[in-house]
C-alpha cells in the first residue's frame, strides 16, 4: 500500500500537468482559511483518483468540464477550462462540451457555462 | 439552412451508431404518454447537438455518462453506459468516469452511478 | 394577526379542494414516524402560501408540478398531478408543462417526470 | 413533417411576443463565442416546444418562471420576468410564483429568486 | 393549538439568539420586493420549526450550515454563519464543517462554501 | 507527512465507531464493480476528513445526515442514520433533523427523507 506521501507526490505531477506553475499560483480566500483542505484535495483528488491509469488525462479533463458545466460551479470550471487547454484540448471541442450541456442540465446550466468560458475559450 | 428531415435523420443516424435496433425497441411509460416528446428529443438532442462535427462520438458518450452520473440520472446512464460499450469504450474507463464523480458531485452520486451501473459494466 | 388555527383551516381548505377525501387518507410512512410535521406543513405550504389571493389555483398548482419535475421530486409530483386534474387541469396541458421541463432543466428530467406521470395521465 | 426553417420562424414568433425587439438586443458573452448555440435554442426551445397549442403562453411563461427560481438561474429568470412583463402577467403574480418557490425548493432558493427579481418587479 | 402571533413571538425570540440587533437590521432587495414573505419565514422556519425543544440551537445552526454548503446557497451560508458565532460555535468548527462538504457534495461545493466563508470566519 | 497506512486505519477506527461488525459487512453492487473506489473512501472520506480532531464525531453525523437530506441521497442517508444512531444519537433528534431539512430544501426533500428513514428510526 502507498505512503500518504505518494497520494502527494501523484497529484502534483497531475496538477503541474493541468497548470504548471499557475497551479501553486492562485490564492483563493479559501486557501488562506483552510490551506489543509487544499493539500487533502491535491492527494485525494489528484493523487488518488485522476492518477489512476485506467483512464487517459484528456477523457478525465474532458469529463471533468462536463461534469463542472451540468453542476453549474463556474468557477471551477474556468480553472478546468484553463487545464484542458493547457493539455491541448482544442477550444472548438471544449465549447461543443458547453453546448451539449443544455441536452442534459437544461439550455439556463448550458448559456451559464458559456458566459463564464467566454473569456477563457475566445479565438 | 436544412430541412427539419435532416434533424431527424441525422438523428437516427446517430441512435443507431449508440443502440442500433434496440434504439426504437425500448418501451418507456413516457413513451404511450407523450411520443412526440421522443421525436423532438431525436432531432433536438441527437441531431441537433450530438451529430455536430466539432466533437467525436466517444468524447460526446463520456461527457454524457459523467453528466448523467453527477445529476443522479441513474436510468439514463444505464442507456448511456450501454450506448458506451456499443460503440467502443472499454468497461475499465467507464468505472473510472464514474469513480471521478465523487469528486465533483460528492461521494454518495459516484456510488448511486456505480450501482446503477453495475450489471451494465460487470465484467 | 390571524391566528394559527387560521393557518390550519385555510390550509384544510386548500387541500379539500386540491385532493378532496384523499387529502387525510395517504398513509405514508414519513406520517407515522413524524405526524406533527405534515400538520405544519398543511398550515405553512397550504394555509401560509397556496391560499393568499394574489395567484389563483390553477397557476399554482401548475407551478408547483413545473417545479417538481424540475426538481425530481417524482412522488410529490404524482400527487400534485392528480390535484391538478381534480381542480380541472386538462391532462394535455400537464404533460406539456413535463415536456417543456427537458428545456430548463434537461431531458432526464422530463423522461423521469413523464414516466412517473404516464399511469396519473394516461387517456 | 414541418422543415427547420420552420422551427426557426415559429421560434422567433414566440421570441418576438415575449421580448419585442429585445428579443435579438441583449448581447451575452456567450453569444459571441457560441452564436450556433443561440440559433439552437431559438429552433428547439421556442420553436419545438413553446409553440405547440396544447398550452397556453401565460402558462408556459409562469411554469418557466417558477422553474428557474426553483433551479437557481436567476439570470435566465430575470430575462423570463421581462418576457412575463411583456405578455401581461401582472408582477403581483410573479412575485407569487417566487415566493411560493419556498415550499418546494426551499427558503434560500426564494430569497435568491426574490433579490433577482427586485429591480425587475419593483412597483 | 397555538395561535400564529405565539409563531411569531417565537421565531422572534430565535433569530435574536442568533442575530440580535441585526436580525431586523438587515436590508436585501427582496425584502421591499416581498416583506409579507420575510414575515412568513420568520413564522414558519424559527417560529415553526427552529423553536421546537426537541433538539439544541447549536445542532440546529450547525446542520443548516451543512445544508446551506451543500446546496450551494451561499449568501445564505454568510448569514447563518455569523449565527452560529453569535451563539458560540467555534470558527474552527465551522470550517471543519465547510471541509467535510467536499465528501457529500463534492470539492467545488466546498471550495465555493469555504471562500464565501472566508471574511466571516478570518481568526 | 502521515502515510497512506495511516489514512486507512484512521478511516476504518471511524467506520468501526459507527458501524462496528457492519461496517465491512454490507455488499453493494457497486462494491463488487469497483472494489477500490470504497478503499478510497475509507482512506479519503473517514480517514482524511471525520478523523480531523477539530470536530466531534457527534456533529460530523448530524451534518451528515443533514446534508445527505438535503442531497436527496436516501441511500446513504439511511445508512448514516444506523451511524447516528450506533454513537448515540437519541432518534427525536435525528427526525428533527429531517424535518428542519423542508426549510432549506424544500417540503419534498424533508418527505423523502422522512419515508427513507422511517423503518431505521422508527420507536
Amino acid at each position: 500500500m502507498a505512503e500518504e506521501s505518494d497520494f502527494l507526490a501523484r497529484g502534483r505531477a497531475v496538477t503541474a500537468r493541468l497548470w504548471g506553475a499557475r497551479a501553486g499560483g492562485q490564492e483563493l480566500p479559501a486557501q488562506r482559511l483552510a490551506p489543509e483542505f487544499f493539500s487533502l484535495v491535491t492527494q485525494f483528488v489528484f493523487g488518488g483518483f485522476w492518477s489512476r491509469p485506467q483512464l487517459d488525462l484528456r477523457s478525465r479533463s474532458l469529463c471533468t468540464v462536463a461534469q463542472l458545466a451540468a453542476l453549474g460551479k463556474t468557477e471551477e470550471l474556468r480553472g478546468h477550462l484553463y487545464g484542458a487547454l493547457n493539455i491541448g484540448i482544442p477550444r472548438e471541442e471544449l465549447i461543443e462540451v458547453l453546448m451539449q450541456t443544455a441536452c442534459y442540465a437544461g439550455v439556463p446550466a448550458a448559456v451559464n457555462a458559456l458566459n463564464a468560458a467566454a473569456d477563457v475559450l475566445k479565438a
